[in-house]
């Protein structure tokens, strides 16, 4: 008998078609045990995410859960049906961080073909996919695109119509939310331990943040596995040693979140994340690595209808190995430093001086 | 002063006695971080245990707590009085999950002495117990036979009369529970990602399952504290560097597990399991190993009084190190390859089609 | 433009000054998700902090958080002003458990400096600060002096006048709080396991605890983490792989809770930790250690107005890569065997017989 059969080995890129709805398996309910694990994977020490009183004094009921620990949570499910088969997660944009999510809450996931483009070797292609995150009573929490590139199975099978998809520079700012009960006020300071609020950054900044975390080989796949991502490459070290690597991969979401506690020293008091711009993963990150973190600040603006909260527009650097002050010019594209592990546009919610 | 005067070495093979009973300690709250916990510690992905409206949708008022999770802590709670100076753990037989069991419960375990068979040596015995767990309001949960090889101590002392249980082959069909409340529906697929149901599956029918996972050191004693089994053998390395091993054993259950995890792509809709009939670790697993895992189709048999839900009995094999395309036949008992880990014969209740 | 600006690099000696009060930032919401990653990261065994059905039974209205997770929650806060520049951590005085804290509870930090001197090289100082964490109700739940020697970074600043703060050389029987509701009974021995009451200790008495733990790059990191507590020597392998240690430090107080937990065989019934009077790390411990743990009666004491309960205070000594039964005398000071990790003298309240 057929021994594969029953075995969904995950779409490969003749699988893609151009609008076809995906709807991902694992809606997953977010628990307290969620938060801690988190805070214990990434250091993190923002109390918008583990102070109940400090969140009541901003306005919120309860506690809300990390930006990217939901962001995290949602993408793991879109794995086994659009990267199982991937060979590189090739970028990150308009990623839009659309409600605040709870304790509680259960997140399902959707995503939309949005691009094909075969490889001229035909051996391969590039999908983009926008995927969309739902709460319990079906409103949008969160929502991004990625784009992979995904082995082609069938060799045959003719190349699709390339469709590159039109994708913003950044977030736009209707795209940009902050709960209408929100309201900033100074005594953050006491709660963040940060004393710089919105008015005091420029664009043009640069911040090297001094804390260093080093990935230990159980963290990356307890957090990964958390996320009930199954890319084989996080977890399997069997397959991976036969690999041009040698070893398993951490999942590029990690460094991310690492990153982002790494600078909490330079942006205490960045409370909100509000839309990641664009990302790329510049080089790959392995067990052992120390991860260190450099933000330049892009741009600084206010926001429509608010006068305690302004964004800043950041670019995080996440570098393995290397001091922040042992980096100068950063470059983008072909040209990374082979340290530079990340390269992250995002923005954040700052509250302005004297609320 | 003594100074082991107060310390509870655990029992050697003359300190069990034909059909005593045995009260554990630690009764243990489940909480809602135990199940997050494990999912981080074994990729578990069942909507069963992490998403409440899917299983509000089946008629549960809450999320069950993963059945092997329970079986864990239960499971742990009987350590320090039974298996401490076990040589090592040779079977279980006729574990059934009597319930369902939810974050808030606590469960205690109690343990009856049903088997002793002291070894020609002299030097250790063999003893078989069933151990009965119950939640707080003193309600069967969970009920199972395991067997364990123990040291002597004092030798002198006259071996008890031999008694071997009569073990049933596989866990009765009265032993099978699912919630009278329980109503499986098709939409199941749309959230457990799997296309097959019972109907769907033959005895005879093999599934090689693709994905791997490697055990990293914390992981495997992570899961044992959780689970507040205290065995030296899975914590304790400056112990065991000197032991035929040279290094800490995982902890058995843990391998379970994983298989179990790593089978979910094959068997998405196999959402409760309803017993484990026999179970071996056939070989030890270590840090560094990487697991796999193949399902065989023992039986597959309807359920009395249940139109929507079937019963599949299968056969779990964990391997290590070695692709499941690279076992051929499976052996059992003396003949296992050197690779197999685990074999364990379950049964799982699966939603049957056109519900 | 300065890349450092927005760092706060935390406090040199010199930026000490007597008697001021630092509020200490994240205000910290303790959940069900940090106490089942205390019990994974430790392997505590005591049911008063895992069966809501036993505290009931001892009038608790619900489980008590771990008096050391509390300890190591509230710890934390203080590290990114107090000790991020720290060259040791000398000691711990007068740790008191003022009130028992319950999962919802939210830690707020604040720190006395109460001492100062300047060490004769004039390159670093010793900073003495009394530390007190309160609830969301601003009612003190924990409090403790520590001293810290902390580098100078302006040397040519004066040295202010020394101050060295009297210390008790225990906590006063006044600051030792059980709850007025708590009600002692014998069947505490079914829940722990532990035959032995108060009445069954004595002073000079010794308990060699068999159990070892041996501790796991990814746990010490998680558990640091977890308590959010950054001091960069615990997280930063890239900085310590330069120092003279070569490798990451383990927080001292994660070495604490193991010889807790180890000790669990021989003090089952040591319901609850009523204060630290003196700590010392007396070596650092690495990743790879296995820690063991030897147990002195040091003091066996009545509590006024209680029959039910009485104190015994008892020195752990936690003990690195080799067994308790290896370790004859056990000196202090300068005199400390090289195994010997941790020495603490600390109190706990224990039933007495007949209740």
């Amino acid at each position: 008998m057929d021994n594969q059969t029953k075995i969904n080995a995950g779409r490969f890129f003749e699988d893609f078609t151009l609008n076809e709805v995906i709807q991902h398996a694992t809606p997953r309910t977010i628990t307290a045990g969620d938060s801690a694990l988190y805070i214990a994977l990434t250091g993190a020490r923002n109390p918008m995410h583990c102070s109940a009183p400090f969140t009541h004094s901003l306005g919120y009921h309860t506690i809300p859960v990390d930006d990217l620990l939901a962001f995290h949570i949602a993408f793991g499910k879109t794995v086994p049906d659009i990267s199982t088969n991937a060979v590189a997660n090739l970028g990150y944009a308009d990623v839009r961080f659309s409600k605040p999510i709870f304790v509680g809450d259960t997140l399902t996931t959707t995503s939309q073909v949005i691009g094909l483009k075969q490889n001229s070797s035909g051996q391969s292609g590039v999908v983009w996919v926008r995927s969309t995150t739902t709460n319990q009573q079906n409103i949008e929490v969160l929502s991004w695109v990625r784009w992979v590139m995904v082995h082609k199975n069938e060799l045959n099978v003719p190349a699709p119509t390339t469709v590159i998809p039109d994708l913003p520079s950044h977030v736009s700012l209707d795209h940009l939310y902050i709960p209408p009960y929100f309201k900033a006020h100074d005594e953050i300071s006491m709660s963040t331990g940060g004393q710089y609020f919105w008015d005091d950054y420029q664009a043009g900044e640069r911040i090297d943040h001094l804390a260093g975390a080093t990935i230990n080989p159980a963290e990356h796949t307890l957090a990964t596995r958390l996320y009930q991502n199954n890319a084989h490459l996080h977890c399997d070290d069997h397959l991976m040693k036969k690999s041009n690597f040698g070893q398993r991969l951490v999942y590029g979401g990690g460094v991310i979140s690492l990153c982002r506690s790494l600078s909490y020293e330079g942006l205490e008091n960045a409370l909100i994340i509000l839309a990641i711009n664009a990302g790329t993963h510049a080089n790959p990150s392995f067990a052992g690595d120390t991860i260190y973190c450099v933000t330049e600040v892009i741009d600084r603006y206010t926001l429509p209808d608010r006068n305690d909260m302004g964004a800043l527009r950041l670019r995080m650097i996440g570098i393995k190995n290397m001091l922040p002050s042992e980096l100068n010019e950063i470059k983008s594209g072909s040209k990374y430093h082979p340290n530079v592990a990340l390269d992250l546009d995002y923005t954040v919610a700052m509250p302005r001086r004297g609320n």
